[in-house]
């Protein structure tokens, strides 16, 4: 296979791990090529620099270690989340929001080492693989791209450990048993499936989650902060500015502290099938009901019902892993271009699981008192008006009714 | 004007309360004509026979006293919870469904009775008016329409009250001061606006709830209960079958009980301006949880996208009013054609303001653990189509990359 | 392969061709199973007797010969055509719209005669495998599916022509050299793509037009018809009620004689690569423009509207094969629901290419010159109800303009 | 009413025809306000200078006189042609998309010259005073707007001639009788409507064709073009560039002289009634079908169909008026985000009604002849991976087809 592929030189996307562990070694003897490693910081919560000293110690010599938690929330996180953007009306998108940075980073490695490959540990069941594929393609056509998982005969956790073993591959006490579930975390969320959590109709185990105490165990007093917001991005939390990740990190932290942010849900995944995922992303249902509270008073009614009716595709095409295509810069284009006058400051109050706004303003609110006043309003509105708005949106229905149509029977 | 209006009979949509007596009785003197009143019950949570009473006490001769509940619950509310109707992302619509059954009945009363015209309670203001009114003119497109508040010139509340006291119509003792914000109510929420409302930088006081418990006055303990589902509909609470209306009333206690369903938003009137409102929906709020859940393994994965796609558009005309409509017609006939399979049951835990799904099942589930295991599949499952699936959903991103279109830049 | 693959008995979709018959005897040689012939007649205007024969003297015992035109009309070209389906602003779905049929009527046999597979004859980079098989699998889930131009290695016209000599298998002269481009028909179109005509800047030569002559050659007078509908299905030319498939045969010939239905364009594939085809739609071309004529009076406006706004969807689905899937039947419904009241009679005048309509009435149109005349309408509409609903409609933008948002900026 | 309405100075649209100049006159009078005109071109094809002198003869002071054109076709028409934007499937939207640039012209000529209000000539019951008065109130919200039309008395014709006999104001023999139709023109196409046109069961009479000669007088050999494009604006006709207005009116040349552009419909008013018109577009015609071919080799086939799925409600808002509306803004952000590839050359026959495409060429084309090929392709596209694609679309189908949802029931 090595000699046949024509693979000379392959970035991985390393985190240090086993599993990614026995790709590397994997990919040195299967494919006879040279590994680079590429390990990000998105805000999983471990440290880096023991992936450093593994890849050091499996004769990696090109070695990258970036922190991109700046990036990831600043040119990911937040477009996102200027759509209020959800999928299957739940899922926030933690995982798949990640994945576009990390390949983009490994393929300008790529460029920047002259490797003609990369690859990934997703498996081949999942919408992982996808999602790193179809970003390495829109930004290198003619990249090769090993997904060993797919490839591969080490297809049990004996075998793995095995492999491992025979490779000199250290193996921590705590991978030999097999873990009950997988998880990817990253500043957004953490995510786990599988093993223990594939039966839909029991609740997760309090042992799964991670980001997060439950609404039970926070505290019995509600917490209140305020978000600021500038052109649709979060910028300050009560008065201080912060930057994109500081501030994703401080609202997780209120969001664990007051048991926010978990979901447990059975999805529908871009390769067919459904799955049960259960995530936690504290700062990020903060954060959604936040913006989408400053919307309500800054963005006009239209633009505000145009962004709800292409939120669904919008959010369909991250989840699929299109965040590198044509169709996702258009509508990106689209909401940048209403987020203007999204300023202002919320006020939200933190209890129990409970993100509730209890306050918005802002210079650009659109919300006119004196228009909407049940009080006397000094002529700001005419309310002959609605006579007429309401006969003439009524004549077409009228019109269908003479003709034997009543009830707008179509 | 009476005799140029030429209107000999008015049915009007009568709560007994002071405003739609004072309108009963303007109508009287006003247009010179007889009026008919008609009071429903749908679940707001009044005593009718008062009404009743105070209509004969105003010399009207066709009183009409409905208890419409189980109507309201099956044909109106759980049609549009099949949808998983949301508007502007929060709203329930607990108002807006209600009026076009109050318009439909008023109008089959028009006819019964031989009216020429309705009236309605409604300010020139809201978006009630624009239901009321839309309904009618679908359901009988040569009424004629009173809308007392957009007419008259009893523009304060002092003169309302003089023309109370004037025509013998009694105030009670509470509702001679003004009432410090208006409430709609029904057996799916009670709304709040208005007067101490009106700034939406505040949050409301407490009194303001009526169908709720705060979440921090909810129980220490969670609630578990389960809702069987048939055709998209629920059918029975923890086992036991119930009617529409009983089914939804006992969602309201849990609810309540649990400090579930209150919302404090700024929304986009029909009419152009922004609005504040308080709801509280407690039954409706565990319904949408209780039914997304459902469909999430039993729905294909299209038909829930195509069903999130066009939800917007049909909440936004129910909200408009145009329950009525050939529009809504056809995306009812799309909505309910993807239900017959939406059967099972769902098990929830509410929790101080929390609707969480603790486990789902049905004989109709499409999610298939053989298939998505980390375990071997057995075969269900072919790692290796993901391949040439990647590939062919990357082949345009490809040629688009090849020709300088990196990172799917259109 | 054969014994590996455990197939006892195929289905194939079997034109009596060479490349098809090829397939048969590779199948029955590669496989080493029995195999069983299915011959449809879509109006793809060619005799199904010389495939029986043809089955038969390559020893095929179950031979199905089928015409298969009125269904293809009345269940899929007529449904097709009451939502105006055209994909990506001109392609009528000719071919799309047969594929579901063969595949449907395929399986439908497969379980007669007790077969584990069913086999086409479509290659590898288009459309077609994809509507076969998806059909297939949506039909019958376990179903095992062959497509041997994905399989064999007969890749190359002299290696197919080797197989054909060496298994007896007859081919006429002029099937001996290539053909100059390919070709697919049936009632509703033909289709011509590939080798002379892969250039798109240069046009078609007309050789490759069968179903319709020039524009340039059409009668120099126009001819004018009449086309009546019955709930959104057309029913009659110039009044002779017609089936289905008489009434698209008929428009067949009126649009060949007249010019009608050549359209030259590169369309997006599925699969991802963009392709050229030539397509010839007579009767459609004509059926189109009547359709969406009648609709024209007997449509509500915002019926109308969301059926152009769902239609590009539903004709992508189409397109991609996913005529039996679960958002297909639901936009079905949508767009059904709406057609009760479309009911009449276009009149069409044909001349050298153009369908122009010069005429439409109905008994169901909501056309009402009293309330559109210039004339006195006798208060039919009310000039006044404009300046409220123009005022009410302008709300939003007039606060918006007071926030520093001229001119509608978001 | 002059006192009461307070109104000083108001603008007027002023054609210089009979109807506005009665119209100046009565603003005059029954407003006791002076009025300021402003007369455009905007290529209906006729002389300004007239509009200039009979305006200085009823005593207008402030006369402004423009020519628009290049503003017209650059700002609005080809921004509008980028979406392939048609409504209800037909309609080019002609003269809805000259409104908005006159009503901004107007309003800064009211704030040039200190006016309070501007007026036009639209009436009452139609789409232009929607269209003229939305985009007065989104670029100047406390603008007053005066529509005579809805306003005075002057609701016959013999009424309108002896106000304008009383005051002096000319009126040419043939104004004496009243017009058979109505028009409205300017450089993208002509309209007529009312009158003798109102029955749609008939056809137009020839005398109603302005901008066409019809395609049974067109020539009998066809004319071939080419057009050149710019990130998706025509740029040149037969490699001559060519300035906005320039080429639109050397396109209408060529239309006209080919039959093309003629439309008879029936459509929708956004004020709620079906009107007939009868369109002549010619050079829109030809544009429309160039931008699209043009599109179909340069854009991405997802790009394409967003662009598809949005243009339905596109055109909606700019036949409704909402030019100046933040949807509008956000739409085009989404448009023109995809237009940057869209350059090359397509070439065209014209003949009698047709356009036909019949050759692209693109420095931009995406189409790759290596890739869909029915030669040998030198692995460009791997067949096998169709395998794996139709697998995994085909899963979610075959798991609802093992639930009993054969065929794709959902």
């Amino acid at each position: 296979m090595s000699k046949a592929s024509g693979i000379k030189k392959v970035v991985l996307a390393y985190s240090g791990g086993l599993d990614t562990s026995v790709i590397l070694r994997w990919l040195q003897e299967h494919y006879g090529c040279e590994v680079v490693t590429f390990t990000a910081d998105l805000g999983q919560g471990e440290e880096l620099e023991p992936a450093r000293r593994k890849a050091e110690s499996l004769g990696v010599k090109e070695i990258f270690v970036e922190d991109l938690r700046e990036t990831f929330v600043k040119d990911y996180v937040f477009p996102m989340f200027r759509a209020n953007t959800v999928y299957e009306g739940q899922y926030l998108l933690g995982t798949s929001i990640a994945r576009p940075l990390i390949s983009k980073r490994q393929i300008e490695i790529a460029e920047a080492v002259g490797a003609d490959a990369v690859a990934h540990g997703a498996t081949g069941k999942g919408n992982d693989q996808v999602r790193f594929e179809l970003s390495y393609y829109a930004l290198k056509p003619d990249v090769k791209v090993i997904a060993p998982w797919r490839e591969w005969d080490l297809t049990s956790r004996t075998k793995l450990l095995d492999f491992a073993e025979k490779n000199q591959i250290p193996v921590t006490k705590d991978k030999r048993g097999e873990a009950p579930f997988s998880v990817d975390a990253n500043l957004l969320h953490s995510s786990s499936e599988g093993k223990i959590l594939e039966d839909p109709s029991l609740p997760p185990d309090e042992i799964v989650f991670q980001r997060t105490i439950s609404p039970e165990a926070a505290p019995d007093k509600a917490t209140e902060i305020t978000i600021d917001f500038k052109h649709g991005d979060p910028v300050a939390i009560n008065g201080e500015a912060l930057s994109p990740a500081t501030l994703l990190a401080r609202l997780n932290e209120l969001g664990k502290a007051n048991g926010i942010g978990r979901l447990d849900i059975v999805e529908n995944r871009f390769v067919g099938m459904k799955s049960r995922g259960i995530y936690e992303t504290p700062g990020g249902t903060i954060l959604l009901q936040a913006h989408r509270s400053m919307e309500s008073i800054t963005l006009d009614r239209e633009a505000a019902h145009l962004k709800d009716s292409i939120m669904p595709r919008y959010a369909e095409l991250i989840y699929n892993g299109l965040w590198f295509s044509p169709e996702r810069h258009m509508l990106q284009a689209l909401i940048d271009s209403s987020q203007q006058h999204v300023n202002g400051r919320v006020r939200l109050k933190l209890y129990k699981g409970n993100v509730i706004c209890v306050g918005r303003e802002s210079p650009d609110s659109l919300y006119d008192a004196r228009v909407v006043t049940f009080e006397d309003d000094e002529g700001a509105y005419n309310q002959v008006d609605a006579q007429g708005f309401i006969r003439l949106n009524a004549l077409r229905l009228r019109l269908g009714a003479n003709k034997g149509r009543r009830g707008g029977t179509p």
